[in-house]
């Protein structure tokens, strides 16, 4: 039976790569690179450092280069058309990896950015290419160290009340839906600083870019303080390194 | 000055370390136990492999046993009486480990299970020995593997619908709140199998118990299906070993 691992990797610094994972990537003899075509070098260069450091067994790196995907269909999730152009994608994705396992004979990986479980589409796809039916595999998920877990760190501080809940949720949906009392909420996925457009006094933040990595920034304050002088260092970081990755946790005071 | 590392080892597989958590641990002089005097032997026993299989220096191991706390009040969040009981209880674990760190003049580390960012009171304990000003220190937090990633893993599933939210909360809380549309919902510490008690046929779990470890046990499907299949092992489970720790994430079908 072929074998497949799909391994989280940590969110930006290499030594976040567990011994579970190297373990796994040990066995590996070919690695997929599902890629984004112009993926940030940066991201790339984690993979490579982990890879370089840790893999000493002969192996082949794919790349898969992603299918274009239909971006003329606004992200709404409810919205059937955008599911649909998801679903369209993965499918595309799929059938690529898919050709590309059949290809070798060998123990397929695939290193996912942070942990697989968290807004990433890898298990999804790796599903779709076993209902398609064409290859039988089976596949193993090794967890990695999410780029919450790397916000939480880079501040020392827990990420609810105690006993309280935490939300994890996308920029998005902050701007759709507002900020809950009650729980701590954090938010991923956010181009556009949408807490600018949360009312109120009385709202922290904890915010965080490129955590793990070189150029990792950590501001924390009271929303309406600080909240000026992150979309200033956000616009400039973006500016000067041509792409930027953000998060950040926020609660109403009690 | 002083240096302390809170270190994140993951929740059960001692092989879910990272790296980073390893170098960190290298680094440590004196570790510092804040054991529950009764623990459970096998989540020191994953402590124990850890040290003895990645680090050899010399160094101490200082058991702080835990105050007694009051358990008379109950557990109510937002009842002040249960806010001080705890309030109380961190500041007497401070003042043990204030009192164990001042003792030694070495690099200080606390080993913490799964992140210390979730559920877990250790960062808002060494907070407050440097609140209570007679011990000055730095320190860094090293984040690890969590038992949600780990549920993840053992299920091979992604958390949440695309696009959708995630909402961490207590067996307590679900009980009180009921389960939200819209989300998926992660369900920690809840001793009670809190999911018997939510109405509705479109409910789907993803149950794990010991994840990681040698007795890891899964189970998944429709909750009206299941639920009694993992009320009954987990009664029997927790028989057989005298203690049970489990996590299990729910969705409605859309
Ligand atoms: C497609 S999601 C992937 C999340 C990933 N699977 C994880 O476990 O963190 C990408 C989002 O994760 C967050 N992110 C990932 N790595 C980050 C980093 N190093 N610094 C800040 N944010 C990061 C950002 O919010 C970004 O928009
Ligand atoms: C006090 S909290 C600590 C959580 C920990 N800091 C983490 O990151 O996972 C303990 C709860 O975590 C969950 N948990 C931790 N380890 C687990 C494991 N190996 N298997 C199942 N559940 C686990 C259970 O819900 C348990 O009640």
């Amino acid at each position: 039976m072929r074998k497949l691992f799909v391994i989280g990797i940590g969110a930006g610094d290499p030594d976040q790569v567990t011994v579970q994972a190297l373990k796994a990537m040990r066995q590996v003899d070919v690695f997929f690179l599902i890629g984004k075509g112009a993926e940030k070098q940066e991201l790339t260069d984690v993979r490579a450092a982990i890879l370089a450091e840790h893999v000493q067994q002969p192996h082949t790196i794919v790349e898969i280069t992603d299918p274009p995907r239909d971006r003329t269909v606004p992200a709404r999730h409810a919205d059937a058309a955008y599911q649909g152009a998801v679903a369209d994608w993965h499918e595309a994705r799929a059938e690529l990896l898919e050709r590309a396992f059949a290809e070798t004979d060998g123990v397929g990986g695939i290193l996912v950015w942070g942990d697989p479980s968290l807004y990433d589409s890898t298990l999804r796809i790796v599903e779709r290419v076993l209902e398609r039916g064409n290859l039988r595999f089976d596949y193993d998920v090794i967890p990695g160290i999410t780029s919450i877990q790397a916000l939480a760190a880079a501040h020392r501080t827990v990420l609810h009340e105690i006993g309280e809940p935490l939300h994890i949720t996308t920029g998005r949906r902050l701007r759709d839906e507002g900020l809950a009392d009650g729980q701590s909420t954090l938010v991923m996925l956010d181009g556009e600083c949408s807490f600018t457009q949360l009312p109120g006094d009385d709202v922290y933040i904890w915010w965080g870019a490129y955590l793990g990595m070189p150029d990792e920034v950590v501001i924390e304050g009271p929303l309406r303080v600080v909240e000026n002088r992150i979309t200033r260092r956000r616009a400039a970081l973006r500016e000067a390194k041509g792409w930027i990755m953000d998060i950040y946790l926020l609660r109403r005071s009690l």
